[in-house]
């Protein structure tokens, strides 16, 4: 057991695109688990693009993280100390870590992990971003055999996940990536039916006659992870009744800019679409059922997964901005 | 009996905002009706803003008009001639009749209407744009007693009647509006808790002041009428879980732009907000409950309506163009 904790820590509000020099690295004495507490070691955390938000004053799903508070988010790790009964020191388990080496967290905020997948999927095809595509799916893109479904970032842990799902569920999958790479990911690995190599297209206005081609029946359900380039494309394409989950705008987390508002909301209206906002920490109750449908799913390899690896817990804010801006592939994780 | 019949047929597709030329006056012999047909005599036809979307080439709800046409729109007159059972000569009927003096429809597409109340009401109140407020606030803006909906073009017929059933359902109702007389009348006659002149205001962001504090609590519904500087100003405002049915962008009708597509889109995303496209032919199931629940309402006076009334078919193509950038007062009807 090291004697020191290590830590990321927000050291200033980023604007736009985060840099280096947002983040601090720190170092202290390793914490003390009180009564009802746990003390984990943590062997990995996970980099999510909605922490970009939390690094953010106000405006955001939840509360700002404040200046020096370690970066929030979740990871895995060993048990070195707990009395707290059904956790037992050497249990991996998983919690809101924060991207430390070690973390005391009460009992009742840790779940300790199912050995019959690796440790590291709770952060990612089992974790946020597969309970996010399996629950949102469901709910506001409500899937029907034999319609089309569209998605950007189509190779991140959520992407590859309704990929994968809506495949499952008898849909037409069309993956938008960055790159003949993950393109060429999206199909062999995601069982995508057509990529589109997004950095192959200038304006929306090419990449609209590729996903045209793509998608001979129209769009259904556009599941919006990226918003700029890619949602002033696909919208024109859109099937009369066709959904739009709003999972994320990355594009334009470091700003940005669309003149395309009249011409969308009146798609909008013409197309009679539904488009819904949804954050998945509303729809927490449905947790356990996702992990008894998927885990099997995922031990059995009915369902792939692909993990982007960094290691060193210093890493984290550099991994961490290339993630925005597309440098990974499948869920970016860091081990600590 | 006029020998003639009179007529305004689509002359032009506009650009933007119609212009007088686009429409043609034209008149010739009165149409005789067939077998299972019935000859009406028009006494007053509907003007309403989906029919500009009809004078596109394309890309709207519908098939587009064909270049001269008769003007699409519902109507309301006296039977001539009928062969058709249960409708009588000298019955008062609605159906779309297009703005001409006479009309030939089968009977099936004729409803003979209630005598509890005006006639014209079916076009109105008691009609489509009342069908779409009763209908589309259940159904797209799921009302709950104690929150607060905000609505623009408040005194058109729609918007009438949202905020008086969603007043009448317990919700604080806000109305925007075109100048202080549309704003007296949303209060004293429509019930509205309060009414904004959006005439007042230069911008979005001074708009936004006041509505933010005619909404202390926030906005949970925003009936979508018209886009534009109220859109923008609007929606910094949503409560978390709020719904957006989108019923008209009118302000966008005639072109013009907006920049604040990825403001709009993150706001869905972060107060997970669900926003629907609709058109009521969609759910014309309904159309009977709401007869069966509105006529005694409308025929009680516990729901008012206004109609603003243009005599005179060769004047509807003006009273058309000054509706569409509010110039009307209440639902736009013309006197043939």
């Amino acid at each position: 057991m090291s004697s020191q904790m290590r830590r990321i820590a927000l050291a200033r509000r980023p604007t736009g695109l985060p840099v280096p020099e947002d983040f601090a690295f720190e170092t202290g004495p390793v914490p003390k688990p009180e009564a009802d507490q746990v003390l984990v070691e943590v062997t990995h955390h996970s980099l999510d693009p909605y922490m970009r938000g939390r690094m953010d004053d106000a405006g955001s799903y939840a509360a700002s993280l404040a200046l020096g508070e370690t970066m929030i988010g979740q990871g895995v790790g060993r048990v070195l100390a707990s009395d707290v009964e059904g956790i037992a020191e050497g249990d991996m388990v998983t919690g809101m870590t924060g991207w430390a080496s070690h973390a005391v967290l009460p009992g009742n905020q840790l779940r300790v992990l199912d050995d019959s997948v690796p440790a590291t999927t709770a952060l990612g095809v089992l974790g946020m971003p597969g309970f996010t595509a399996w629950k949102a799916l469901e709910v506001y893109g409500r899937p029907k055999a034999g319609e089309t479904l569209v998605i950007a970032a189509a190779t991140g842990p959520v992407g590859a996940t309704v990929g994968q799902l809506a495949k499952a569920a008898g849909l037409r999958t069309v993956a938008i990536a960055g790159g003949a790479a993950k393109c060429t990911l999206a199909r062999d690995s995601f069982g995508f039916d057509a990529a589109i190599d997004h950095h192959a297209f200038d304006d929306a206005r090419s990449l609209r006659k590729a996903l045209a081609q793509a998608c001979p029946d129209g769009v259904d359900i556009y599941w919006e992870n990226v918003g700029g380039k890619v949602l002033e494309a696909v919208m024109p394409l859109m099937n009369v009744g066709g959904r739009v989950p709003v999972c994320g705008t990355i594009a334009w987390y470091g700003g940005g800019s669309s003149d395309k508002l009249p011409q969308i909301w009146r798609t909008i209206l013409t197309k009679r679409l539904s488009v819904n906002g949804f954050i998945i920490f509303d729809h927490w109750d449905g947790f356990p059922a996702f992990l008894t449908d998927m885990t099997p799913r995922v031990a059995k390899g009915e369902i792939a997964y692909l993990e982007d690896i960094t290691e060193g817990l210093e890493n984290a804010p550099e991994t961490f901005i290339a993630m925005l801006t597309g440098g990974n592939t499948g869920k970016t994780i860091i081990k600590v």
